[in-house]
């Protein structure tokens, strides 16, 4: 090789590399496998921030709802907030020794979790009530946080907050990064969740929508609180969704993200808006490094009905397996 | 006078000339006089918002709520919600024959506002639901964001959203230029506020916390409606104010803005949290260039039990009369 030609190989080189590191940096979303999943995201972003272009969406009306359970964090073998509700039931078990022989609290205490569901929907609600119900908003918050610190998952050994998906916490700071205000719209309860979603997320109290309980004005020490009643205020599921969406956000999401059947009428609702829309379901499909469930799951049923509706209607299918780089930051 | 001598005196009146420019300029708050309700203010933002200090806010806490009727926009002869009822049942008479014999339609109809009321609460439900309910979440909107581009008040002759008052829009302003989010909390309607708000105050729909009847997602023409129900879901006012704030914003905040009675609870909640608090009270003394009322009106009543409190803790009382340059933006 002469000098020239070996000049001219080595600055090829470096350009191709500085090109490839330019690429890799720019890339908003590392943990997804390039695919058509990780396109639609990227695409629609593009329409919707282009100044001058008819697709183009004002900040202010760049909004985005994600589901939590299953969606931006994991949901297996139940719903976090069930764990939390056994591991309270645990902890409050010494102030209350008729639990031993009462049911479902009796079942919980011996470990049997099929014995604690055997009451059906009457005996969820009572651990549900008593284990989220009867103390101030204050108090309760502590627990949760309290218990965030500490309670570990089952199968991975991590704390709850760690069980979230890396790939959807690169999709919430790519769409802020592009001026959308990102929220979450879960079935889960609105006061388990704000304690942890704003370091989890980056996701404030404000813009967490969610399931809830009533509370009530109370004035103790001098001092007013909110005492949490065991009384359904608002179911924020399936049809609840869009319903919870005009009540507290008041504008309908450009872009939705969810998991399973309890997010079709809030994808529903999505598509149904004027101008480009976005509408992202989670795929469990990967038993090796998450779980992998569907039709058949109680938690987290994504029917074939979902499936097919996604497909008629251009949804975009995110499966884990394929389109995932990573699930967990955990991983290596 | 000597030429230097004329020339330093040039230059005095100069610099006197561009230092009071930048004091007026540096005035986040101009239409208020100097005085303790105005100072109170600017000392509040200015300690929470100096970094280092203990009394340093984070910007993500700085929460500021604020009643609307009679604290931000005006509430007399009456709440203007319901002048957009009455209006609305003008013009759904041509649909209703049956209204000429039934009251309290029938006495709206001939104008006849204190025959209508006769029905006590009975009849304002009736006719709140009727005005505000039967049809879906975007039929809704249109109707109010007509409304407010044409309906007039009837003392003013200037449309609703004009009855603002400079004072607090500046207040606002001032706010959020110091970090601030600021919300509305007010016991009107959360979907009669949101068509209007953004642009009267520069608070997108998803800081309006509010009262609100229940929706129903319904499909309609194959698409997903939302259908206004003549039930009620939430009353935000007085003890439901903490709730609201709870609910809705899910964090207590630091700075509270009321006139009247129904805003007791959210001042005494906004007070009850750990650090610096500013709760202020807009006064209503002012017959000349708005309305003077206080412990007699049944619309924003100010009683002497809140006027006593308010002195007892502390609380800023803004007159109108005294601390107002201007109330509205309109006047010359």
């Amino acid at each position: 090789m002469t000098p020239t030609r070996k000049w001219f190989t080595a600055a090829a080189a470096l350009a191709a590399a500085l090109l490839l590191a330019s690429a890799q940096a720019a890339d908003p979303l590392p943990s997804w496998n390039d695919g058509a999943a990780k396109r639609s995201i990227i695409d629609f972003v593009g329409r919707v921030t282009r100044k001058g272009t008819p697709d183009y969406v004002a900040p202010a009306a760049r909004i985005a709802t994600f589901d939590n359970d299953g969606t931006l964090w994991a949901e297996q073998p139940m719903y976090f907030q069930f764990l939390f509700a056994m591991d309270r039931v645990k902890a409050m078990a010494p102030q209350h020794p008729e639990w031993k022989d009462r049911e479902p609290f009796a079942s919980i205490l011996k470990g049997d979790m099929k014995g604690a569901l055997a009451g059906g929907e009457r005996a969820l609600m009572e651990i549900v009530m008593t284990t989220h119900a009867g103390m101030t908003t204050e108090e309760f918050d502590k627990t949760v946080r309290d218990w965030a610190a500490t309670a570990r998952h089952p199968r991975f050994n991590r704390p709850y907050t760690e069980m979230v998906y890396q790939p959807m916490l690169e999709v919430l700071a790519y769409l802020r990064a592009n001026g959308f205000k990102t929220f979450i719209v879960s079935g889960g309860g609105i006061e388990f969740m704000r304690p942890w979603v704003e370091k989890a997320y980056g996701i404030p109290p404000e813009q967490v929508v969610g399931s809830s309980i009533r509370t009530k004005l109370e004035m103790r020490d001098g001092g007013p609180v909110l005492v949490r009643l065991p009384e359904v205020d608002f179911i924020d599921d399936k049809a609840g969704k869009p319903v919870g969406i005009n009540s507290r956000i008041g504008r309908r999401p450009i872009a939705s993200f969810g998991n399973s059947d309890g997010d079709r009428e809030m994808l529903e609702w999505t598509q149904a808006g004027l101008g480009p829309r976005l509408m992202v379901l989670v795929r469990h499909d990967d038993d090796k490094r998450e779980w992998a469930y569907g039709a058949e799951s109680k938690i987290g049923t994504f029917s074939d009905a979902l499936a097919a509706e996604a497909k008629k209607d251009g949804w975009t299918v995110a499966s884990m397996k394929n389109d995932w780089r990573k699930v967990f930051a955990f991983e290596k």
